[in-house]
């Protein structure tokens, strides 16, 4: 039943509606969940697109009311948080339904725990700290990255602390996710390539986590696998549909895997910068993963292997290190061919930062099921090579 | 994104606990799900062994009432879903619990259809028929074969018409499904066995299914492999737990698979022949799955090929239909290898009955997504090879 440090495995996922159109489907969906009238959270960007029309239309349709908020920024803040829950609960609206990247979802999934749960969102960093349940949450993202939308995370950024606090929680998985490959068309090569290596380091953090298993190892083997078969060409062309469906089902995938095998060292010390930066969380990532790889090596060599594999790569007649490299190798190569061919310090990250987030980093929860274990000289090593 | 017939997936699951000794966690289960009295379906058989008494001392523990119902056999019959339901009713208990194989958690389903949208059981044959909710469910499988725990199938037999009536609906997927695969132990080789190659058909079936999607097929290709490196290894022996934990995890990874997927006329078959002489339906699917895969292997030998890889075959060098052909070969000898070395006729079938079972087995929801166009004629044949 391969390597895993607990006894019990438990996976929790919400009802999945996938393919072209499937936004047709969020009307029923909302009345299944016994839905009157929604919150809709997006962002102000999305609004100016035509699809969003449309999805508000399919609920009028249904008869629904609906009140929407966009008052959020990308890495959506405390403050920001503790507003859409005084808006929710003034809306006297009985469900949430978030559209957009993971932003919006994360922000949709906070203010669903602030109003119900009170207090702070503070007061839900880390693992099952809400007690009281959510009302319903119907999600529908426009990025293939995230996996906010089926998972039990959410990320939010502490504006004093300037660091990104995860919340996680099975309360936070949502009811319904709707996934419509064709809103990926609106977005451009450099947001379809940080997303993309989003779900990339959600797969392979998941697949060598100490929390990994049977039921998390496959949807994220085959993540990796539709990641590199498909990211370059979705970043090539905002039209390729087939590129665009893969890598929608890849994020899915790995959304399913990191959820409930949770991450690694990579997202806790991204948590970190983005956190103090204000940088996309797939770019941080992009820059992060490779290094950590590498220093995570050593704990799991043969799952590595199975990383070089789904990831095209030629292991015939390697030695078990070797191959375990080969899959380093293929996502140095990935990661430039889409274009993010810089360092840390090209993100406006400074040395000076290192000791603190090292230190912060061994704090987040995702640090708990990194294969390797690390220390913050561990992680400050990793921060200076990938400068 | 591979083949299929559908434009919208649609992938539902329930919360899953898996591992040893994750019986312990009924009791605080039961009462996420709101539940204050259980509703206990099991069988008679069950009733003696010491882990029942285990199950119900955690449902104690956590302060909750239940009420014990286990007049039900093998193969449950509609009259004894309506014994359930009025039971259930005059019970007031507010939630189903299942303990057993797949016999008890089909009737604890169709007990809790019944209760409470009223009629028969036979209304709601074929697919999409319940329209009320039901009461929350929680289902504990002691074998590892039917995956009704967390599939949105249950099948009971129409005493009048013989036959075994496919319901198949969303409302049907339990709430949690908790897996030991512990409570194996207590099985003898046979039932092994026969419960094992269901779990297989249920794995090849769904993988080759016209609906049929890459959220299915990476748990149906999983389940494959590990049944075909487990099974005999847990049929041989009692106390192997690495075999039986991995037939436990096989068994889970087809239900969630032919859940989603539905299977094909392997299945629409062995319903109209359970139906009517009572038999196990693993062994049933033993007899008939590879006379179905030859009839089936011109509409996805590329597929079967796959099958052939996770058996284990080696494919190294053979044309595309020759490695099909190993899948068909590697199902022949595992079944062999188990003891199921005979026919329908050593069942009990004859072959008078054979018109009007292939009759009958086109009106099974299940023969819809069988990859290869059938008529009547077809299934004849089918059922007189495998004689």
């Amino acid at each position: 039943m391969n390597r895993t440090n607990i006894d019990i495995i438990k996976f929790v996922a919400p009802e999945i509606i996938f393919g072209m159109n499937a936004i047709s489907q969020i009307g029923e969906s909302a009345l299944r969940l016994g839905a009157r009238k929604l919150f809709v959270v997006t962002d102000q960007g999305l609004m100016e697109h035509s699809w969003i029309k449309k999805v508000l239309f399919y609920l009028e349709q249904a008869g629904l009311e609906y009140q929407v908020w966009s008052e959020i920024t990308s890495n959506p803040k405390d403050t920001e948080v503790a507003k859409g829950s005084e808006q929710y609960l003034a809306s006297k609206c009985d469900a949430i339904m978030a559209v957009g990247g993971g932003s919006p979802i994360d922000a949709a999934k906070a203010v669903a725990t602030v109003a119900t749960n009170g207090g702070r969102i503070q007061d839900y960093e880390g693992i099952n700290k809400i007690t009281r349940p959510l009302p319903p949450m119907l999600m529908v993202p426009s990025t293939a990255g995230s996996g906010s939308e089926v998972s039990q995370f959410a990320i939010i950024v502490d504006k004093q602390r300037k660091k990104k606090m995860a919340i996680i929680s099975r309360s936070l998985v949502p009811d319904i996710a709707i996934i419509d490959p064709q809103l990926l068309q609106t977005k451009g090569a450099r947001l379809t390539a940080a997303t993309g290596v989003d779900a990339l380091s959600h797969a392979i953090e998941s697949y060598v986590s100490l929390a990994a298993n049977p039921l998390s190892d496959v949807r994220a083997l085959e993540a990796i696998r539709l990641i590199a078969g498909n990211l370059r060409e979705s970043v090539a062309c905002r039209t390729n549909m087939q590129a665009k469906s893969a890598m929608s089902m890849a994020s899915l995938q790995a959304g399913l895997a990191f959820s409930n095998a949770i991450l690694g060292a990579t997202h806790a010390m991204t948590h970190q910068v983005d956190g103090l930066l204000d940088l996309h969380h797939g770019e941080t990532n992009a820059v992060l993963l490779p290094h950590v790889m590498e220093f995570n090596l050593i704990s799991c060599a043969d799952k590595y292997r199975q990383v070089a594999i789904a990831m095209g790569e030629n292991v015939d007649g390697l030695s078990k290190q070797d191959a375990a490299h080969k899959a380093i190798d293929a996502v140095r190569r990935l990661v430039r061919d889409i274009g993010i061919n810089y360092g840390l310090s090209n993100m406006g990250f400074r040395e000076e930062y290192i000791p603190e987030l090292s230190k912060n980093a061994l704090h987040d929860a995702c640090i708990i099921t990194n294969p390797r274990d690390a220390d913050a000289e561990d992680l400050a090593r990793i921060f200076y090579k990938a400068m």
